[in-house]
């Protein structure tokens, strides 16, 4: 029986956003409902860099996403970010295939997001920021794009380039760059920045707003004033990563912010175990950490989509 | 630049045992001085098995092995382990290779024990008894060949076509099969059964032995009656890991063995940090649980052997 290889090539070819934001929804759902399991993610920290090693299962899937961030890769030429996925049999724990997941996790990340404000920001948005003009700033739009109508989108960055390059890739959308507190007063607003330092004032952010603060994903890192978070709805990917990774990890060190005061997990309002939004003028917070369930759950969609293709190259790894 | 793809074939014309206890125990010590990283595994336990995640780094080295332990895979004709390891630059994260690791463990989990051995066992050794001769018999008998002269090697196992399939694959040797007390009854005893019960009794352990127990690797599994632990000098390779899932797991949760009556770990005794046997009468237990530093360091020779020899296939996973 032989392996799937699949190279970031192979992935572009059989990535869509529509399937991501489906398959990702279905994974939260399947894990609020007790049809998951995830153990913490181990973290090998070094040097220059560190590795994370996110196992997961859902019904039908089963995998490890082992992935990088050396943030001084781009004066080599290299990303910051390599990730790929072991995607195996459940039931036997055969490797069905490895993967290139650094689109995967990208799309997976935005689909998150959108979920997130589909279940949170009032139904009527109609605008939304974008801080950050980085990467991931492509597939939240993208991801959000599918779920919303927008009749403005407001993105700012340091860099103009940035933003001039994410406002070529959606043409035709009403997308310009725009200040940090502009971009800041939208009904959805997503921050995407690698800060250590909030960036996200309180006093720019309208009543109503949904946040979906994605940036944050170790410790140290936070995009938001405090503030914002002591007065919002706080939903959660996992409430063990946000704590220790997540946008409340400075707060909730710093002894401003308590776990307690978390509303919800994604899962559990996906489920509708608590409800999403009840009040028109509440600010909503969804801190993303990624959780491998979204990967794993990504890595059965792109085999089984790599197996109806039949394109793929197959290597025979375990038997002689 | 591509990731090499090494499948069980090209290991197989790589691997030798001469070079895995040399790599196996440098990784030791490189460990025990601080210069090895290896956050603990992470478990994801499912219906029908169970997966590991082991990272850990070495200087020059990173990687992790992803393992499974399926035990009904042999009636559907898959074999209850297999494993992969990803190894990777530590200085990039780049993923240099994507490899199959079951021959591999066997291997590494070989020269550990030999290696224990020789540091614990009396140098004048001249028995080895062998309980249980399934697959990792083979490789404890063949690093123990490398460092002693053995003039009897005696053999338990319940099945006597095991027995057999061992003795075939090492002609020319003093080996024979032997009832359970007199295999026990060697200077070099090794255990390497899956027993949730102890199989290795003290009144047939003679003073002066040495013991390697590696079959426990998991919560619930013992080989040894506890009052031979409680005599002996223990030896672990790794603290946590022995606790939880080694030799040491079942007494210790009863209460029997307290993991302060551990003399020291492997890398302590290799760097001299701690004296290896200083008694010819003293028995000496080494608890092997497998610590993915071995894998790493495995990976990392396999890899400059694969290329050296110029032979593997290689595959552009990350790059477009």
């Amino acid at each position: 029986m032989p392996t799937l290889l699949l190279n970031r090539k192979d992935i572009s070819g059989l990535l869509t956003m529509p399937d991501t934001l489906k398959v990702v929804e279905h994974a939260f759902r399947d894990w609020a409902q007790g049809n998951g399991k995830m153990p913490p993610k181990a973290y090998l920290v070094l040097e220059r860099g560190d590795f994370r090693a996110m196992p997961a299962a859902l019904p039908g899937a089963a995998g490890v996403k082992w992935v990088n961030v050396h943030p001084q890769n781009p004066s080599q030429g290299l990303p910051t970010v390599m990730a790929i996925i072991i995607y195996n049999d459940p039931a036997t724990g055969y490797p069905l295939a490895v993967m290139d997941a650094t689109q995967i996790t990208a799309y997976r990340t935005g689909a998150a997001a959108a979920i997130a404000a589909k279940y949170l920001a009032r139904p009527d948005s109609h605008t939304l920021g974008i801080i950050g003009a980085g990467q991931q700033a492509h597939t939240q739009l993208m991801a959000h794009l599918e779920l919303f109508k927008f009749r403005q989108i407001k993105v700012f960055d340091l860099s103009s380039a940035a933003v001039a390059k994410l406002i070529d890739s959606f043409p035709g959308y009403p997308i310009r760059e725009s200040s940090l507190a502009e971009t800041a007063a939208s009904d959805i607003v997503c921050t995407v920045t690698p800060s250590r330092v909030p960036v996200l004032k309180k006093e720019w952010v309208l009543p109503g707003t949904h946040i979906n603060a994605i940036g944050a994903d170790a410790k140290g890192k936070e995009e938001l004033e405090p503030s914002i978070l002591k007065e919002a709805m706080v939903v959660v990917d996992d409430l063990t990563q946000a704590s220790a990774a997540g946008e409340i990890n400075v707060p909730v060190s710093k002894g401003l912010f308590s776990v307690d005061e978390i509303y919800a997990t994604l899962g559990e309002i996906i489920i509708g175990q608590k409800p999403g939004r009840k009040d028109q003028k509440a600010i909503t917070v969804f801190d993303s950490t990624g959780v491998a369930i979204e990967d794993v759950a990504m890595a059965k969609l792109i085999y089984n989509k790599a197996k109806q293709a039949g394109n793929y190259l197959t290597v025979n790894l375990i038997e002689e």
